[in-house]
């Protein structure tokens, strides 16, 4: 029955040479990996606008230049991961990179980042993703953490059902999104320009002097508004997940990106000066602009049914990136190997499944408010893309191909970039990012040990192939009895086909009992000898473990010593609760303790 | 560290013989053994009172021939189970009485009926007893669930630590309530004697006449009142507790129990009474008693204090008698084996920790309000006396030793009271009592599922002694490996101690995988021969399963199938996380799908 609950969520499991048709054209790349980035425009300009409105209405106007600064620095940015793509064609993204050039210290510290990122990318976005339905509904706001976990639940399923699937399902929202907030911009500019604003609109005057404006402030205000930047490494790090040409088609989908991100932020600000919209707590700017632009009918709760939508699947772009960092992460052992087994649908299910959980985890401690999580988020963007473009700075200047110079400048002037804003986000936001000198040192460390097993482990199973060869030993057989019946005489035929050395076990708790025992085993004579051992505290355990104790002492340099374990096997599964589970004790604590051997010889009951 | 916790709740693990330490004195045994039914009177009065009111007070003098009829009634059914105890001097009480002379079915109407009971008697003691706490302070009305939980909690871990050691701790009590409402009798029957009642009690007129009064009506207080009664059974079927001579002992016990029940159930009848007192919904009438004749000082919250005590231990009678009849149903194969296993403190753990566990959940279920159990509560008590008195009819019609006629006489009285009082209850309480024809069936569908279940294994497990000697067959070993290591080495040395055909498997995902193996296994060779599988679903374990079920196919008639498993034994608990769990599960699906024994090999690493 659970199989079969599996088959209707999961499919059909798929067998591993049908992997190359998973992968991705341009047009569903763009969908699956740019929700993240083009769904930071829900909230990019109203993180801006949060921070300047601390100093009133008429400090809104520097949102203008402000944004102008971050559509450069997305500019930027697109430049230099095109060269990246282009250097690394398997993929691998900040982690590659940085451990490619740097080593491995720094590669650790920018996967681990990213890592820790992706998780926060599910729960901010389905967070954004409930507010843009309770803004709409505000009924709803109380069920937020259930509405969050709901959708975290989906698009774990979408994702383990396998990748083009889920991007056929995804291509439509994303489309819808872009031509969603286009209609909203061009309605609104349409609006502005013909000077049919509504009444109560009223633009800050642009370039006004504004009291108590610091350049702390601006650059809070700036360093807000680079989370709509969130989600643009996604492309460089799914390459593999590409179809041939991979690294151009990668490429062109990142301009593509970059250049419909561009737009869409740049117009969204631009119209929420326009319409003079300030950040309030209850509905979003973009919702604000919406019912401003089109009042609060039809096209309305469409724009904002698709802004729930797109932030929703925004979560996907970490469903598709996490699993991939954490194989690469698994490949070169520093994490667990689950992380590299493929699953039914040649997804990396044990990667899906664990950042469902611990994105959950996050949105039910945070009870859904996750808002104080985006400048952290950010961050844990930033450190990544700040040591992928020093590795390609030194990358430049290590190879020196033909005509190295323009490449290099571009991710010099990157690199510094994004380096200044990690910078401005330790100092301007410190209380809100300082859990990522906790999280990050854990994560590290916690690579650092596995890695170490790994090695350990590597090393004390290898084998010398010409030299070390098996060596048979002697062996005896110990059987603990609880009577006479089909049982142990099966046990016994078993034994005796293996081994010529075989002692059975019982355990009496009175003198009569253990009498009783001997004469009915002498009668039956199976041509095995006995030993009958005293209980006084009614365990068959410990007796047991101190006679195998002494067997194993007195055998375990010339012979293997095996205790084999009848065990019934139940026709019905409550039948189990009828039978006191020694054999299952017995193995248990056997296994836990003694370096003994353990056979379990199955005993299957026909009624 | 759960060890350590054990030990402290429950004490160090005692020897098997020290088992004979463990009976009772009469003085202890009065005190284990009586609390159920001398704190019925805690709630008995009330019970009628509570059926009279519906009349108004003007009805409540009807209280006083009720109550003489109940006291009655309990003299009946002490003289017969004091003929009980004589005649069954093992004990067993109803299940055993009826089982002895009606045969099984009978025999496990009563025990069922009594074990449902037992659960009921605790969820019904400790509602009762937080009841009267929250009498006294009506602040902690909002925690009865949690209050009643952990009396549970605390008279479960008492019973695990022995039988002895509980009585120890229960004796005062005791003995305290007895003496705490000999006193409230004496003080309100001295202030009534003396005429100085307060002055707004006014005592309803006996033999008034009251419009509406039925015949009905009165059945049905007299049948609430004799809730009173529940717990008499609990000496005749502990008698194996007593210490010898343990026959004379108990009887005289329950002698002296009854007595004690009846003078302290007709004072409180007679003190309601005299005082006027009214059942109230916030506080019990033994409670406004208490407030009438001492007022709400000291001695009010000392007598609440201890029948909230009294009430607790209640619960405890149950605990003595649930595990004991638990026990015999075992023996006699109608429950499973573990009620028969002895614990650390020589009690029959298992069946402490399910009454536990199973009264937990009807506290919860009922939120703490288990009133309306009450009813039906009492009718599982008086259908086993029914059952025990009319097995105790047919003993001496079958046996008739000399001067048989007056205690068959006595048996019948019983009989036929106890008979009238189960259908007093079915016809005036159908609503709260009918659930016993739903429970009572399942019970004793459960009882003969499990004992057809025994009966089968042990036909099935019966060997000829003479005639069924252990035969020795050949052996065929089968190791799945994953590549040349020293597990791999360790696992075949260990197999060619035990056989010499032996086959080494290895599961592939691509040719060249496969092809590497089979050349590195060439140059390694260790004397067995290796099959390489091809596995197009990433599984390890569907390609393995396939060849051992055609190795079965082949050799299971003329040799032995075993399948070694090498398993890691990690270091630390953690590092089990870093290994995918291959041996674990192709365990579980060995044992639970095929016919193969199973070895496991244990592997220790050092680091």
């Amino acid at each position: 029955m659970l199989l079969g609950l599996k088959r209707l969520l999961i499919g059909r499991p798929m067998k591993t040479n049908e992997l190359g048709e998973e992968k991705l054209s341009k047009v569903k790349a763009l969908a699956v990996l740019s929700s993240d980035a083009l769904s930071s425009v829900a909230y990019g300009t109203e993180q801006i606008l949060l921070v300047l409105v601390t100093l009133g209405t008429a400090a809104l106007w520097y949102s203008l230049p402000i944004s102008v600064a971050v559509v450069c620095l997305l500019t930027i940015l697109v430049l230099s991961y095109r060269q990246t793509i282009f250097a690394y064609p398997t993929g691998g993204g900040a982690y590659m990179v940085a451990k490619d050039n740097f080593g491995t210290s720094t590669g650790l510290v920018a996967g681990g980042s990213l890592l820790v990122d992706y998780i926060l990318t599910v729960a901010v976005s389905t967070s954004a993703s409930t507010d843009a339905i309770t803004s709409a509904f505000p009924v709803l706001h109380e069920h937020r953490v259930l509405i969050a976990l709901v959708m975290i639940l989906l698009v774990t399923i979408l994702n383990l059902r396998g990748i083009t699937e889920s991007a056929t399902i995804l291509m439509y929202p994303v489309y819808l999104f872009v031509a969603a907030i286009f209609l909203l911009i061009l309605g609104g500019g349409y609006q502005w320009l013909t000077g049919n604003l509504h009444a109560q609109t009223h633009t800050p005057a642009y370039g006004a002097a504004v009291p108590g404006i610091t350049l702390f402030l601006l650059l809070r205000a700036f360093s807000s508004g680079c989370s709509a930047l969130t989600g643009v490494e996604a492309v460089s790090n799914a390459i593999p997940n590409f179809r041939e040409p991979a690294p151009k088609n990668a490429a062109l989908t990142l301009v593509m990106m970059g250049l419909i991100l561009g737009v869409m932020f740049m117009g969204i600000s631009l119209l929420a000066y326009a319409y003079g919209i300030a950040p309030a707590v209850k509905e979003t700017v973009v919702s604000q602009i919406a019912s401003a632009v089109f009042g609060r009918g039809i096209i309305y709760y469409l724009i904002q049914a698709i802004t729930a939508l797109i932030l929703f699947l925004a979560a996907n772009t970490a469903f598709a990136a996490f699993p991939l960092l954490a194989f690469m992460l698994a490949k070169d052992r520093f994490m667990p190997n689950m992380f590299m087994v493929r699953g039914d649908r040649l997804g990396f299910s044990n990667g899906i499944i664990f950042l469902g959980i611990l994105s959950a985890i996050l949105i039910i401690s945070f009870g859904g408010e996750t808002e104080n999580l985006i400048p952290l988020y950010a961050l844990g963007v930033f450190i990544p893309f700040t040591l992928s473009q020093a590795g390609m700075m030194k990358r430049w200047l290590t190879k020196k191909p033909s005509g190295w110079l323009v490449p290099f400048l571009i991710n010099t002037v990157g690199m510094l970039t994004t380096l200044t804003i990690c910078l401005i986000f330790l100092i301007t936001k410190f209380t809100q990012v300082w859990t990522i000198f906790v999280f990050l040192p854990i994560v590290i460390f916690i690579f650092r040990k596995i890695n170490g097993h790994y090695r350990d482990l590597a090393d004390e199973l290898r084998l010398d192939v010409e030299k070390e060869k098996p060596q048979p030993k002697g062996s005896v057989i110990v059987i603990p009895v609880s009577g006479i019946s089909q049982v142990v005489k099966n046990t016994i035929s078993y034994a005796q086909s293996l081994s010529d050395d075989i002692v059975a076990v019982y355990v009496g708790f009175s003198d009569e009992e253990m009498k009783r025992m001997e004469e009915k085993w002498e009668q039956w004579n199976p041509g095995v000898r006995l030993i009958v051992l005293r209980s006084h505290y009614r365990s068959i355990i410990k007796p047991l473990f101190k006679f195998i104790d002494t067997v194993e002492w007195k055998k375990a340099e010339t012979d293997h010593v095996t205790v084999m374990i009848p065990q019934f096997i139940t026709k019905r599964w409550w039948h189990n609760l009828l039978h006191n589970q020694t054999s299952f004790f017995l193995r248990a604590y056997l296994f836990a303790r003694q370096d003994v051997k353990i056979a379990t010889v199955p005993y299957r009951l026909k009624k």
